[in-house]
């Protein structure tokens, strides 16, 4: 059994046991989404930071007493997590930046850290006896949650916008999901896979609506905390669009500060594109999410009505942090710069959270001696117009030095 | 310094100590292919079982004094290397295999296995003051490299044939390289490659002609001795172009038995596209390559004159193994079934080793109680449109849930 105590509503406050609820508060609705509580006090019992250093399990499930997972046996068996954390050096130097680290999550499975939900996702469904999943995504969410449905045997069908990129659709369809792909936003897919799960009753796996998503997600700061020996950055930079992995990430520090192994939050900036930044403005201004028409090539993050907007919000301001808009030209841009400077491909959305971080240095609002860390969210093979975008086109020459030569000078 | 004593001709046995000879023989050419041969008693005097059990870099460089570098310092900062073993248990009890494992290469960091190699060629041009990298591929060696030269700041001019992926194409481009499409086959690429190399004195990576490649990419096959705890398989399917990622797995396996970690040597099964099989015919007759046109999806197999022709020939045979042969249909179905059975999204030449056993078993040249690893060793992002080929297209639907109703029945 897990460590689970309740669920609470973000909300009203209600109270409810992980088995009286599956997804949102009964009482407010879709709008309650409920927040999972754990019994710290009987955690410290079982894990600790020496625990860790003996645990050879470099994934996700290393954390194990901190997820919400009532029998291991069903946890699938992809690699999931424990991606790697560089140092940057060569962008260290160039930025005179001493203390930017960078997480690569496009070195999940699906390629993207929408594996480390879809990893609870699954097991969570099995727990309940549940044949079939659901869910509806911008992409990755979807090729992660139809991958780990395969590799556990749980029927999928994926609602995705019809505009999701092609690398995406096809990783969905080689892992065997039903993709039906909606003639509309990701918005009105994701409301006509609410409606799916109501009629069909299948498992759904849909961020902010499915209470356990952020805790997957919040491996992904453990494992900063850990690979950065439990020292605190100043700022953590991350993309947004429904607002879960930002929210996941502070859920993420709170346990662990709660388990009393780091003494301080780190400031959560929230990176979203200028055509579509609903959350920036919310935490720049009253607080109050917006909804727009996004309008931007960051397709993982082109998300106008932000379903976590409430805790993500919340979780920004409470930590001191703020929010930052970026053009589509400074993401395209950051791709670039990422790849050709560290070697690390990232997908817009993906580099998003570094063209954040960038301008916040440029604009003064964080200086070059703080402790930085940007989360690279999804791997550049996911969208390879984009790329082209970023990166342009070969030179085309016949197979005679000559032509070398002639490129070489 | 390394443990590396000569470099011996793999035709004519000639020595020369590594400092003398940067690429092939000097008395036999282009065809004289260097091996490195290492003084294993200084090995095991720091290396062991024990030593391996106690060491937490879970990378490549856990092999390091299996490894031809002088100098660590020189090593990229990219994680490559312990990609996961699988032991499949879905297709084990699909197919009846019960000891049948599957090794993901494309978790590496630009998506395939090449990472190990062009790793390997980063240091070694660091070592000799090289400030300029390049290589002919038909596009995974050639992005591996590029990625690996953007982290640590090598400049570098790449080959490839035009017909190469886009998605490929667009590594190469993000990781700041110049790419040269040639209008031509691989085969035209690497010779155009090895005259610029002479033209202009960059330091050249290409597979069996550089003679530290091999040394990376064996530690594919030091890594799954360690994953099955010293325990060796019956079989090792790999698909082959070259043939340098084979020679990688001899060698590995032969660095253990030199070392008496291991007691024996697998059999290693080389599986080529009908469309271009001179290895296959080569193993299964005479043992002479004869050259083809290259017809095949599966495009990082596709090399009609495969360079380490002679020194792959002579490990199949000499571990016993055997060659087979795939059709188109036979890979991209083998895609869709490592996807949708196992979660494993494998781009065509990474699904070929696997489309082999499926084969091999089917025509009992194995036994469904072998022991068996197939090796995958590139990630299917790479190759987009061969893997909607494998997947089919999704189903456009309007926002409605009768729509889905017709669907799901």
């Amino acid at each position: 059994m897990s460590y689970v105590k309740k669920l609470k509503c973000l909300l009203c406050g209600a109270e409810y046991s992980p088995d009286e609820v599956k997804y949102t508060c009964p009482k407010c609705g879709s709008e309650g989404i409920l927040e999972v509580i754990y019994d710290y006090d009987e955690i410290k019992k079982h894990f600790s930071k020496e625990s860790l250093k003996e645990n050879n399990d470099y994934t996700m499930w290393r954390y194990l007493p901190l997820l919400p997972v009532n029998d291991p046996s069903k946890i699938g068996p992809l690699k999931v997590g424990w991606t790697p954390l560089y140092k940057a050096e060569r962008i260290r130097n160039d930025l005179k930046m001493p203390n930017l680290w960078i997480k690569d999550d496009g070195r999940n499975p699906t390629a993207s850290l929408k594996d480390r939900a879809s990893a609870i996702a699954v097991v969570k469904a099995q727990e309940l006896g549940e044949k079939t999943v659901t869910c509806a995504s911008t992409g990755n969410a979807a090729s992660s949650l139809a991958g780990a449905s395969a590799s556990v045997g749980l029927k999928n069908y994926i609602f995705v916008p019809k505009t999701a990129p092609k690398a995406k659709i096809a990783q969905l369809l080689v892992f065997g999901a039903t993709v039906l792909a909606v003639n509309g936003t990701y918005d009105e897919a994701f409301d006509l896979s609410i409606k799916a799960t109501e009629t069909f009753g299948w498992y759904n796996r849909n961020t902010a609506f499915n209470p356990y998503m952020v805790e997957g997600k919040k491996t992904v700061a453990l494992e900063i905390i850990e690979q950065m020996n439990f020292d605190v950055p100043d700022y953590v930079f991350v993309s947004v669009g429904d607002g879960c992995i930002i929210s996941g990430v502070a859920k993420g520090y709170k346990d662990m500060l709660s388990l009393g192994f780091i003494d301080k939050m780190p400031k959560l900036v929230a990176v979203q594109a200028e055509g579509c930044k609903p959350i920036v403005d919310a935490v720049n201004g009253d607080g109050n999410v917006k909804f727009v028409e996004p309008d931007t090539i960051a397709d993982s993050i082109a998300v106008g009505i932000p379903r976590n907007r409430v805790m993500a919000v919340r979780d920004i301001k409470q930590s001191g942090g703020f929010g930052i808009s970026v053009s589509d030209e400074e993401i395209i841009s950051a791709i670039k710069y990422l790849g050709s400077t560290q070697g690390i491909f990232a997908e817009p959305a993906g580099a998003t959270g570094f063209a954040g971080m960038l301008k916040a240095l440029k604009e003064g609002k964080i200086s070059k001696n703080d402790k930085v860390v940007v989360i690279v969210t999804g791997n550049g093979l996911k969208d390879v117009n984009s790329a082209i975008k970023a990166g342009g086109e070969p030179i085309i020459i016949d197979p005679l030095i000559e032509e070398v030569k002639k490129i070489v000078g």
